[in-house]
């Protein structure tokens, strides 16, 4: 794994940089600092009150001080290309030998300057959203695994659905089992160090690349927990949710959900169905492939008073009887013993045929 | 529109040159020839039964000769580039200053041979799968459409959803209706010459592509038939299925089967569920971004005997309670009487907001 220094340049603690504040708080140990002149000299601790001491610096020279050997770009951007101080700080970074972790759109390999220098500097570039040249179509070869396998849904985009299953994975891991997380996402693969961009792909292949990624992930574990992306009700991104469902092929669903949310995203005027009728959905639209069943509920109650949050899991669960819990502000203990439940349930009846790489 | 020269080499009238006989049956007269050395001489209607007396050539000069001024690439080929003869038929196209219009996956206009000397020769080369430089995202927009939209939907992939619509929109227009078709993959767009490939836009932007096709098929027509593609429930390609639905957004649906398929193409493990089930579940997937009502069956009885052909119609109608039939085989009329009926239906209560480009 890289050791980052995460490019934050003038919009570090804003949400331009929740990308880079997600790596530190599941991958702290990974990021060696963090590029912003802004708050050069604090620690993140200061800014975003997580991170620790991880320290923030205002150029590569002195991230290269602090022990990073690679820096991440997965700040938001407007438009296309490296714009701002961007270019002039990736052409610092390969000059002084730092791999580069791209997630923007526009990639680094294919840019007539920056590409050819770091082919001459011998440094590698992960332009995480390119995908790969050759996948396959899905053809529900997740089927034929032993392990259990969990993808994370949403009532909507941007709700969740990695935090819950990155949460989900330390906290069995912290128990003693083999589970892991198989990223499907920018955030996810920076974090993880590798993973596939399902949204980048190209549209025959979300299913395929949802396949490899599950496959891959199962590779020495007994549980896999899926990234989910979108929603298969929102205008713009379903088809990647729906390929994701019918790629990874779940046995069990995490449903996710914001109680404040009325309206999908960026489309004030669709509102979101009950939570009970997008579960039964999901189900519906897997069952023909596989009978995949919702095993608990996550909620993100981020805006919501203390009081507030505990009255809105308390009828999630009303609402679905299943546990639910927000699996950050609370105990994240009703959603590990679900799928530990389930895990037991599914060994107890896969079929003899299943294996198990 | 172009006059096409159909390349078919050594492939004429088998499964691999099937885009060029629909082109042919769907639009006979932008087809000056047909390019097989192996069938030169016969005519069209000789080899294929179709396409009446169309030349079949041996050279590209031949083709010129019949009046082309274009070349049409829409034979399957293994594997990526511009196999055998195909290459060198490129070359010469090109040179001779035939347009060239290629569906393959590999594009000319990348080539480091072909796509100069097109450049070169002041030819202009139609990849028709590379997708437009900047799509939206979907975001609903069809919903602002007082037009008609219906979406062709099926049981599986290549069931015949393109076929309805292109005999809807003939028939249609020999009524004297205003009715368009809007093209999302290679053979629709090289009949109607535009159109856009939505398997093969980046998955985030499959119902914004979606949208693009229908709002302009919308222009100039009263109602919109839309091409569909793949099946909901497909394992490889329902990602693309959905956001097709959910960028068309259609008011009404036409449901595409073949009652002798029991699993699904290239997924033996896959049954295909009772038409009934399929119909349903596509109504509840549109439902909460708009409601969306079936309203005839078209089945692809090709491989029954009449009298099983009829038996199928029959059952399909007592099933869905739809009106149905097989518009190759038999007349298309009770499908058109549906569309008409609806269409004035939607007409009566279209929200005087709506508008007609």
């Amino acid at each position: 794994m890289p050791r980052f220094l995460v490019y934050a340049e003038g919009a570090f603690g804003v949400p331009a940089s929740k990308t880079g504040i997600s790596v530190i708080r599941y991958s702290a140990n990974h990021v060696a600092a963090v590029l912003d002149s802004t708050h050069a000299g604090e620690c993140c601790r200061e800014v975003i009150g997580i991170g620790g001491e991880i320290p923030i610096v205002a150029t590569v020279e002195d991230g290269l001080a602090a022990g990073a050997n690679a820096l991440l770009v997965g700040i938001a951007v407007n438009g296309a290309g490296f714009p701002g101080v961007l270019r002039p700080t990736l052409h610092r970074a390969i000059g002084a030998g730092l791999e580069i972790w791209n997630g923007l759109h526009t990639f680094v390999t294919d840019d007539p300057e920056l590409g050819p220098l770091a082919r001459e500097r011998g440094v590698r570039l992960h332009d995480v959203r390119r995908p790969p040249e050759h996948l396959p179509v899905g053809s529900g070869r997740v089927r034929d695994l032993a392990q259990t396998v969990l993808l994370a849904v949403g009532t909507d985009a941007n709700i969740g659905k990695m935090t819950v299953m990155l949460q989900l994975r330390d906290a069995l891991v912290a128990r003693g089992h083999r589970a892991g997380f198989a990223p499907t996402g920018q955030t996810g693969i920076f974090i993880e160090g590798w993973g596939l961009c399902v949204d980048a792909v190209i549209a025959d292949f979300i299913a395929g690349a949802a396949e490899e990624v599950t496959l891959r992930a199962a590779e020495g574990n007994d549980i896999v927990l899926v990234e989910g992306q979108g929603s298969i009700l929102h205008p713009g991104y379903s088809g990647v949710s729906l390929g994701l469902l019918h790629g990874s092929l779940p046995q069990g669903l995490i449903a996710c959900h914001q109680p404040s949310r009325k309206s999908f995203r960026h489309n004030d005027w669709l509102a979101i169905p009950p939570l009970r009728e997008v579960i039964d959905l999901h189900e519906r639209m897997c069952a023909p492939l596989r009978q995949a069943k919702t095993i608990a509920v996550s909620l993100n109650t981020v805006d919501l008073s203390e009081r507030d949050a505990k009255d809105a899991i308390a009828r999630a669960q009303d609402e679905t009887g299943l546990p639910a819990t927000d699996p950050v502000r609370f105990d994240i203990a009703p959603l590990v013993d679900a799928v530990l439940g389930f895990e037991r349930a599914c060994r107890a009846t896969a079929p003899p045929s299943a294996t198990r790489p």
